[in-house]
């Protein structure tokens, strides 16, 4: 049964798409978390059928965003001059659970900042208001359907690395791994410093000309 | 058992009206995705007993719309300055799936652009926030019924090709498909550069007089 | 068992009142749209315990006539000003489906206009947002209750004309049929051209003095 | 067992407070729909732990009102400046129905004109959004609460005549019942030429002095 | 088992707090409503897990107080200036019904005016939006309760005469009961003249200064 | 069974982030309340699956703030300023109950006043709208919890001291147990005089430019 369409890789040449990786009950499996913005007055709309943790989670990464917008290099206008749409397909798998964190926040920061991700990158974990790292579950399955996608980066909480540490060291090979504690540490990890190509110019002053 | 009237083609004279195609446990069907636009403040109204994928699927292509509009050629005050109601009838038969993504995208960008929709075109695909169409469902019985309606272009997802492939050839003869990856794709197949006879003039500036 | 409370036929002497036809699980049944505006900020108000579709039915109903009211007559200001409120008695009685759409078109463009509805006169048919009218069920059911209830004129989907060339034909004595495809012709024949007697005066300017 | 607490009947020396009568699976009872405004932005407040029905009959008597101000004498800035809250006591008894219509309605008009209500009346009937009175049921219980809680005129719908008519003619004695067909034939009736004793000064004009 | 913590009396030093009497299976008890103003734009919060009827209760009182505004002493302008929030400790405690109708408002009252509530008062009591107050159940047990906190002085109904009246004498020693039948009986017994220490200034004008 | 994550001690370094103490069936826990400000119009946001009265309680919380501003030391411009987020990790665990009242307050007043939280500092304890402290349960394994995380001080209620002389008393060695009444006590042992390193700077003038 394949529940979410098991592509590829894929390279990253939009902002705001990002690489999870989800459990479920037939193994794990890759994901794409999408951030896109319009111009608008600063509502947040999440769709992809997210269960409330989810859509909690979302709301979590957003503000420890636009709290620390400054850091990541965001003019805070942008929040209210732009309205934030982030989906997760396919849209009829139902999904939840606070492991897409660091997906979310990560999309939502590329999307803002339109810095490109960085290239066959995937992750997993709960982030906290505060921009703390939690561990989060199914650690093996993900990594074996990031392995499967082509996958070389991955980022996870530095409390996972026990979980690691007990899969065989052969399914490791290639895989260059990533253990963080904070949110900013996946931003440096997973934006790169230049923008996508093509990257949007936002438009801060004015928006309303008449 | 009737489900959707099942209305012969129709030439699409009016901008924001796009055939698309459904699954039902009785067989494909085809169905019609309405977009209009009314002078109002921006809200998006939708109706025909849609559930919530469905719904989704629409704040979905909106989105996309509403980041893409210059490549598009949309004003974007066209979003502030006009309420957006889409319906897809019959209004008693309850609808739901993100099989009518690149429909509703098609739909509602003809509606905003006024531009006229391809004779004899159906299409089904799903639509992510970034623009990429996914494969979807039941494409057998989709083509069957579109052919029954007498259209003579279809779009789908690239991945479908294989749906396609597996359909005797003879049920294939006088269609042709169009195979897509993005939204940019589905929208240069299905609008004309012509706008449709009689095209509304959408006022932008200072709507409100008074 | 009466549902409805079966009222002889009225004239129309009510801008915005507007006979339509139910189909009960007794047999057909004539009932009232009623359509008032009030000064406001173009918020729409339904009542008379509608289910969804019917609500929707409104909706639909309503974005036609705001997407094409300089064509049926209407200052588009008017939505913006006045409040719409549309009523369905008998108040305790569940009431539900499409087929209602056309009534509820009429009754809001004779609120609106301010135009006569045309005397001993009922509908039925599902409307979509492009105008354009479909078939709906309980024909005959709904046509002897017409007919019992003293109207001499009825307004049909053309796709409905088989279930009543199914009728007996003396039931069908003294009544004029009139067959239509799409909402503007519902709308030349059940608006007269003169209005109410004692027809409002809508504040187009200034509304909000202090 | 007593549902209401069984008041006798009180003078009407409140602007806003008018009797209705309810039926019960234990008999007729009156009870007091009262309605206040206070400053505000035209909002309406209903409890009482009121039904969806009987809501929507409190919305169609406030349209109602609304679209017939100047008839009825209320300077229609009212209706923006000032809120309006209307409650059923008892506060713990679920009520529901559309008969309390005409007696909302009544309420509210008393309290936006400041009227005094006729002494020693109660009235039951529904009203739709044009103003049409409907029969309802129970009339012959709510008589005779009535007539036990000291009431002398009542106020039914001419369709409830054959109700009245069914009833033993001794417990009619000393009853003035009024028939109406329209709701301004209720005010009419209900509410007297003058003012209550302390009649509130709305304050019409730059209700915010900052 | 303790349902409501069993404080003993307290003084009432702060504007705001009043002692009311709840019923419960195991006997009765006390609590207390607490009202608290701050800067804001009138918005209403209610807290403590309260039922509907709870929940309407205090929007009567509150629609009282706001109506009768200037006979109270209240500037109107806190009504929008401010923000209402209304708790009824303990917040894991369900509580519902309409018998806190009274405690609310005399609550409210003093937090809008500052004005001290009398000590050792207690107080139990529906009220109605025109300021009637109604009689409720379990006098009995509320009265024990009271006495065993502390309590001196009691507000009843007038209508609840009876109910104290088939108590036994001894147990009413030491108690001052008074007897109410509108709203405005109910705040001259329960709020003294002066202001608590310490009373808040409220700030009427130009609370936005940027 | 591992419900919160057991982290062990952490130092208070962010404004925002305070110690509480969590009854489950296996036992005591400790969890960390998360407040974290952002530019926006005063928008409270709570997260981390809390229940109703988890999230009136934060409602009583901030209310209480509000309406002692001045005494905290907040200028109460921030609270129209920014938004505030509420969230409690973990995402994924359901939570409850009122007994989170002071760290809520504390949390959210340490974000306010970018003031220090006290090192290995836990706390639990309902907190009522005027600052009244109330007892709650599962004090002895809330307490062994915060030992075995390294926890040095401890508030409670007053009313939970008999729940403490009940422990062991070789389990209190080696902590401070401070109780309190109110909550203004609760802030002066919780929060520090100095603010946390790199205090964020609040913009109170002229945040929207535009
Ligand atoms: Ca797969
Ligand atoms: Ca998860
Ligand atoms: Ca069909
Ligand atoms: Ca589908
Ligand atoms: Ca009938
Ligand atoms: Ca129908
Ligand atoms: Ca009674
Ligand atoms: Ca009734
Ligand atoms: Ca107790
Ligand atoms: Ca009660
Ligand atoms: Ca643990
Ligand atoms: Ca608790």
């Amino acid at each position: 049964p394949e529940i979410f369409d098991n592509e590829e890789y894929q390279e990253h040449d939009y902002a705001g798409v990002v690489t999870g990786l989800a459990w479920t009950q037939f193994g794990g499996e890759i994901l794409f978390i999408e951030s896109s913005l319009s111009k608008g007055k600063g509502k947040l709309t999440l769709s992809g059928k997210l269960g409330d943790v989810m859509k909690e989670s979302a709301m979590a990464a957003l503000s420890y965003i636009r709290a620390n917008a400054e850091e990541i290099g965001i003019d805070y206008r942008l929040f209210d001059k732009y309205d934030l749409h982030v989906h997760v397909p396919a849209g009829a798998v139902p999904k939840d659970g606070p492991s897409a964190g660091i997906t979310m926040l990560t999309s939502m920061a590329s999307a803002f900042t339109q810095r490109k991700v960085r290239d066959k990158l995937a992750m997993t974990g709960e982030i906290t208001l505060r921009g703390k790292v939690l561990p989060v579950g199914g650690i093996k399955e993900k990594l074996l359907a990031a392995k499967r996608a082509g996958i070389t980066d991955l980022i996870f909480c530095y409390k996972n690395r026990k979980d690691i540490e007990e899969i065989n060291q052969r399914y490791l090979k290639g895989l260059n791994i990533h253990y963080v504690d904070r949110a900013d540490e996946v931003l440096q990890i997973a934006l790169m410093p230049q923008k996508v190509k093509g990257a949007r110019q936002f438009e801060l002053e004015d928006v309303k000309k008449d």
